[in-house]
């Protein structure tokens, strides 16, 4: 039995070989960080040197110790201090490369909006992770806006000034979707509406009072979303779990409701993340055409011992045609390894399953294995319309 | 092993056997539909024909090729294209006597103001359930207000014209039950005090002036709710899950609770659907006497690779006397046969489980299948006090 | 095979044995209550005498039956009235005495502001449960506040008399914690900031007009709040499931995000029940370094038949040291029995498949299982720096 990849039947062996889409990701660090600066990234929160408390004790920090270790020639369950010290032996661009090359992942949506500090460009990416792998960019909207900004723009000329430099952003080499991440910055209790010229210039003129720093005006993050859906490309939005920035409950997806009716036959919606609200989601897409939902960041961090449990939410009701895969890696190249198993292994348990009892034909559980890893990232973003022919550009 | 209903153990056995009082559901059509008008039918969405996506690729499609392919002569995982064609070459008729006897359900109370363009009465329902089966009625109280108004009405006298007739309606034949879909209208965020004769008079002429199309005004509808209350019949509410005019997290049962403090000892409340809240309302039905839950609609649309799971999560904390059975069927017959399916399956893998398990005793599982199958149905709606006799009058 | 506490793996077997440290219960009864009285305990709603609808058929009552008749020297799933008689008849003490014993819990920390009329002391619960068993108090602060203000209070010296009696509460021997019941009385829909000294002496007046009854005014509860800060101890608040004065929404512990920001590096704030939201609490104490978690109360109501789901959703992304146990026994001392069984039966079942499934190793399963038990707690309240030695004082 492979040890890392794969579990008792033909499902897991299909989609252990499976090369995968991953829809949204970000850079992975290219430092050989310490291990408070290891925990740091390993944690959605801050760290606690001194607390006693370690994200290395939580179910991430153990499936990094189970499934990251002996790719780095460890045993498995490797104590802490060893992985961070032999990781630091083996050196980033050597750590990146293994764990990128497991992940079998072939295209990288990577949005450039949030990084590390030293990190990997999306060509270093695509490169580790070996063989014809690309990576595409996603555009984050709110720092484009935050840009147009802080190079100074009249209040009356913001409206234009933003959608200006949103639609040259998107016409970027290698730009296949944008982002917004509207769930940190008001949650989703907006105003459903397109808000006027003038009340744009009035929000920005407050904005601009206010040093324009973090664009979290509920009308400019509406002018934003509005924007976003007339940019003709997909729009990713975070949901749900992430950093303590967040406030859980209003980043409930179902609060999209009555924007998400104002916008039929617009541009795809892809609801990221989604946990606790997996189950909103699978709801949303499954009476939404246009919205479509992932557990990225969530399987990573409930790990391959959960993972099933919350995609079979996520496809409670969904159609399978709806569910894309995404790690979420931001930082550590372990989160591409991580996603990419758990992805695997909970989708490959969820479909056995049924398939053994003859719940799911074959037929079927092969065509949705490749729907959820790739053809619906591929449909969504156009990857075989041409696009794939773009290598990436920016950054190199 | 029977193909259809058994799983392994006793309680597969006796579920399979048990027949069902389905306290909620609809007409189903007497029209063959098309592709497209079957697609329309399965989901609780629109259709999206040139999309590449279909409901047949959802949870509740895998389960109609699988479930309900073998009852139109066809293989397990039938294509999509054939069993369309199967099932208009057998006809409505046939279509809908082979799942309704497949339901091996003897009492249906239907919702009358919700059905298809063309479809079945309620005689024409038990009918197509053989035997003995009788289809008692649920009075859309909505749709009672909505047909007050448009007949014409001063807004002073709304309120009593409309309380004369709900009380008329409720006293028609063979109606058990009323039922509110408060839920699509305004949510559950409702101010819980009953509204004084002047506000309802104030809100009919608001409605009047907005043409008295879709009751959604809140305090009509908080009128409408005090008034099912008065009526004195059990009171069924729809919850959580449903077309997309439904705002999901507005629909979460629990926000009824300052109303449901104000209504102790008064009539039955019924929640239907309830998922994703169905722990949210597994807790209602375990501190207010008068509320009970279902999952029905839901057991559908999840299949009976799920009905397990939502079934364990609503069972949660409630005492056993407050399950119900629907299967909200609309439109498709199949719906009547796959949530009668999903009901029996999950519960009697729960019950076998725990039995099994030395966690419940032999005798205990045997009544709370048959509590939940049909004796709290019995209970709530008097059917076995004389009830019973009346025999479906409306619609023959 | 033990007939209550074992099941097959040896992870099983080491919970079976461990002592537990119960962060959070209440007293027990010391009457010997007749049936109507014994179910208006096992409920957290009201009883229904003549409903024909008895918590003996609900979940927990089927626990009581299975897991606690034995241990009354009755069969498994005895007959409730049978039950209910042999209880009377061994008496109060001796049926304390039992289910006590039998939690094998060592160290109880006692929420002394809720008990029933009759009920044990600190003393007389440590008592019960025979060895080193030790009861300390848990101050609940609204009782505090509500003391303050029935023996007369200006409204202007209110904040200052509150803030000595808290501290003066705080300083009793054998006080480990604080508790808030916020979620009963206004939700966590608060404003997270410190209320002004005249803002607070404005709502003493309101609530001094109001007769004082019941804190419950938002002012005042969040002034109650950040004085619970500000006393050093620990702060144990009520979230999600409990009776029906609570607003289940409301009590979602993601409301209390802003106020957490408020608030870092200050005491441990202990998230208590948190069903049906423990993913959101799971969240919270991943990324908050004061926020901690419990399901107890929840444990008891699901049963050990549900208890490893709801502990896996608690434990689905929260470092394991953020766990702890608590059976918030109120009453009935078969909840003492019952939650510490649920807690062993759930967590071993979680921890030995994922050691069997090489998910984690048996070293951190042992780790992970007395962490959770008692090593948490004992950190969180400084159990064993020296506070071990203070023997209960109170009630004796």
């Amino acid at each position: 039995m492979n040890d890392t990849t794969n579990g008792p039947g033909e499902m897991h062996e299909i989609l252990a070989e499976l090369p995968l889409v991953d829809h949204h990701c970000h850079a992975v660090t290219t430092d050989d960080p310490d291990r408070v600066g290891f925990e740091a990234l390993l944690t959605e929160g801050t760290v606690w040197p001194d607390s006693g408390i370690s994200p290395f004790d939580s179910p991430v920090g153990v499936a990094v110790r189970r499934h990251c270790a002996p790719l780095l020639d460890l045993p498995r369950h490797a104590r802490a201090d060893d992985y961070v010290a032999r990781r630091a032996e083996l050196g980033a661009r050597e750590v990146n490369r293994r764990f990128l090359t497991a992940a079998r992942t072939d295209v990288f949506c990577v949005d450039t909006g949030f990084a590390p500090a030293r990190a990997t460009t999306r060509a270093e990416l695509a490169a580790a992770a070996g063989g014809d792998a690309v990576a595409y960019e996603v555009v984050r909207l709110e720092r484009v806006a935050e840009a147009v900004a802080a190079r100074g723009v009249e209040p009356g000329e913001y409206a234009r000034a933003f959608t200006d430099a949103a639609q040259q952003a998107a016409r970027r080499p290698g730009v296949v979707a944008v982002k917004s991440v509207a769930a940190y910055r008001t949650g989703f209790d907006l105003d459903p509406a397109r808000p006027t010229d003038e009340e744009v210039a009035l929000a920005a003129a407050r904005w601009q009072a206010d040093r324009h720093e973090r664009l979290d005006d509920p009308v400019l993050v509406r002018h934003l979303l509005w924007t976003a859906v007339e940019l003709g490309l997909p729009l990713q939005l975070h949901t749900g779990f992430g950093d303590p920035d967040v406030r859980l409950h209003r980043a409930d997806p179902s609060r999209l409701t009555d924007w998400l009716h104002r916008i039929p036959g617009s541009v795809p919606v892809l609801l990221l993340h989604c946990w606790p609200y997996q189950r909103q989601a699978s709801y949303l897409a499954s009476v939404f055409e246009q919205v479509y939902l992932d557990v990225g960041l969530t399987l990573t961090y409930v790990g391959p011992a959960r993972a099933r449990v919350v995609l079979e939410e996520a496809l409670e009701i969904a159609p399978f045609r709806k569910l894309l895969y995404s790690s979420d890696a931001y930082g550590l190249a372990e989160f591409h390894h991580l996603g990419s198993l758990a992805f695997r292994r909970g989708m490959a348990a969820l479909l056995q399953e049924r398939v053994d009892d003859d719940e799911l034909s074959r037929a079927d559980a092969l065509r949705i294995a490749r729907w959820t890893g790739r053809g619906n990232a591929e449909r969504v973003y156009g990857l075989d319309n041409g696009i794939r022919e773009v290598r990436p550009a920016g950054g190199r």
